[in-house]
């Protein structure tokens, strides 16, 4: 994003404001009618996102509504992946509201808001987008300041209350959430947009990196800004430290019919359980999808690989027995499977990841900087 | 960063792999060594940091050893500003050691580790570079666990161990530290680098932007990636929320000698008080300096600047005002002055930031981008 970056005219924002200063000499600030309203009327009617709404979520028959694997999971899955499977990583809601002001709430399922290495407003908070015609905005994020209960509140934008504006509202990479209610005061009108049918999700199989770790909010995760970028709903399989590339979550990955699978579990595999699993687990999935692009990701060149012997020797070697077992299949015959290549983050002076490991917005934007073009060729069936 | 990234090819990479390869199978791993050295030499030898050896520091007459304004200013400027001048944030110590494996201890004032929107690791953390041929690479981050003591392990460079090897330790962004020590195995050298008393320092005062609010680790606050980039040493005068320039501030500021000071004040002023306390800031600082280069930047443009009236407004008047009075200067015959245009944190989807305002990594990449061309003809003193 940094390296996408065309900066803003100054002079164009400048004028901009001078356009600005007329027309709220005209007309009271959104901010200000907000105020109002909420002084007014205190009343506000509360929608509550169901199952339906939720958007990156690949199942539907689920344990609890927010859940990203199905209930039946529970007792095929392994324990950790089960529990990490409710955290609400990934998962969006998409809504239509009129509202000058509204109000999110959400409730949480466990009591660790933060990690040292990750901020509140990336374990456990909300983020809120907006639609306009260039794209996906930032808006709005909600911290999390106490177990369960959180709530922000969200003004529209500029100019546009009254307007059926378009936003969409990331739920916590790190922990999960039992309920998620939008309030509008009484007499706007609300819409949940439900994920669309027709068209195919992109789905990421893997690790900490996949899940969100450390993105400073839910927004910023790779699969989150693919989604954004892509304007195609992503689904987000990773399980911290768990992305294990086990047998059963292939036979689980082969129930859903996604656009294009992305693999992206080398972190969490050692070269000899890489060799062992990656092979099966693709074959599992390929079975039931023969004409399905495969993305496989080789591992990230950590920012101290050139520094400490250990990490590069292991992700040298997964990195090269990725290759392999990429250049068997296409020997094999498979023409829709990818390689995409391993993410340096080693450059300018390493400043990618917070621990050596797991990527800030920096490394998350070198990341969708690296799977975006190769997606949206495999989008195409172009591998 | 992400911006001036050329990414090195993984081929070469590669092949560095295979050489690698070769080298271990010659001589033990150092992380190998490190673990060996500490299970049968456990005692260490502790290097105290003092006053003399912190980088980043403009005053040795100090309360404590690891304060950024002096003792007499307890007694000069408001409360606030004093206990954040308390805060560590832009310090570093350079050491050398070609201990194959060292341990830093250090130990915090407060018990308030992270933020809801702030790293635990950019709070209360260290972070350890190395340089090398390149220049400053990313080595490690020291997580606090808990207050008031952390330590954390530090491997040497792969293939450097048995070398002096130069290091740059960054202390905690919003905490303070009243010790730190640096360990290494007995028999091993350590050698402090004091700051060189040759080339004049950056001064750069501001508000949370610039002590750091909110990088991930105290080594992404932009003074710090400027610091590193520049090859200079680089004093961060950031006090979160009370940037509020006051002529008491100027006063002290007036007392160093900088290479080019930096005023980056404008988040923590309404246009009222920038218009009323900016001029004579300047003047204060001026007066016992008519040569030295200053520069003035202007307020962020906050991504959510396109779409809320309240921020809009203020940023913008900002913005010009600061126009206005660098123009004045000029016009007063004023040659070693610049200013700065807004860093434009609304682009890319508005993801700089992780709250409207506080940038995250990618934000002070972009603070860091938009600064460093203008410090370094400062440094020239073409303005």
């Amino acid at each position: 994003m940094v390296k996408r970056a065309e900066s803003r005219s100054w002079l164009a924002v400048h004028s901009l404001a001078t356009a600005l200063m007329l027309s709220l000499a005209l007309m009271p600030a959104s901010a200000a009618v907000a105020e109002e309203t909420a002084a007014k009327a205190p009343e506000m009617t509360w929608h509550n996102v169901a199952t339906a709404n939720v958007g990156g979520q690949a199942w539907s028959d689920v344990k609890a509504p927010f859940d990203r694997l199905p209930a039946r999971a529970e007792k095929i899955v392994r324990p950790e992946v089960w529990t990490l499977s409710r955290d609400s990583s990934g998962l969006s809601v998409d809504f239509e509201t009129n509202a000058a002001k509204f109000t999110v709430r959400w409730k949480l399922n466990t009591p660790e808001l933060s990690f040292a290495h990750m901020t509140g407003t990336g374990v456990s908070g909300v983020d809120v987008y907006v639609q306009d015609d260039a794209g996906w905005h930032y808006l709005e994020t909600g911290k999390p300041a106490a177990y369960p209960d959180n709530q922000v509140d969200v003004a529209a934008p500029r100019g546009r209350d009254g307007e059926a504006v378009h936003y969409r509202l990331y739920l916590p990479l790190y922990n999960g959430v039992s309920s998620v209610e939008v309030g509008v005061p009484a007499g706007a009108k609300l819409k949940f947009i439900d994920p669309p049918q027709a068209e195919k999700p992109v789905v990421i199989y893997g690790t900490s990196i996949t899940q969100g770790c450390s993105a400073s909010r839910p927004g910023m995760a790779y699969p989150a800004i693919l989604g954004r970028r892509l304007g195609r709903e992503v689904v987000n399989l990773g399980f911290s430290g768990n992305g294990k590339t086990e047998p059963e979550v292939a036979t689980l990955l082969a129930e859903l019919d996604p656009a294009v699978l992305v693999i992206d579990s080398l972190p969490n595999l050692s070269p000899e359980l890489l060799a062992e699993r990656m092979p099966g687990f693709i074959e599992i999935f390929r079975k039931s999808h023969p004409e399905t692009p495969i993305l496989l990701v080789q591992n990230p060149i950590y920012p101290t690989i050139p520094l400490k012997a250990s990490p590069y020797e292991k992700v040298m070697r997964s990195s090269e027995l990725l290759a392999g077992i990429y250049a068997d299949r296409v020997a094999a015959g498979d023409k829709q499977i990818g390689l995409v290549a391993a993410s340096d983050w080693s450059v300018d002076g390493g400043d990618a990841t917070v621990d050596g490991v797991h990527p800030t917005d920096v490394g998350f934007v070198m990341l969708a900087d690296k799977l975006e073009p190769q997606l949206r060729e495999a989008l195409k069936s172009k591998l």
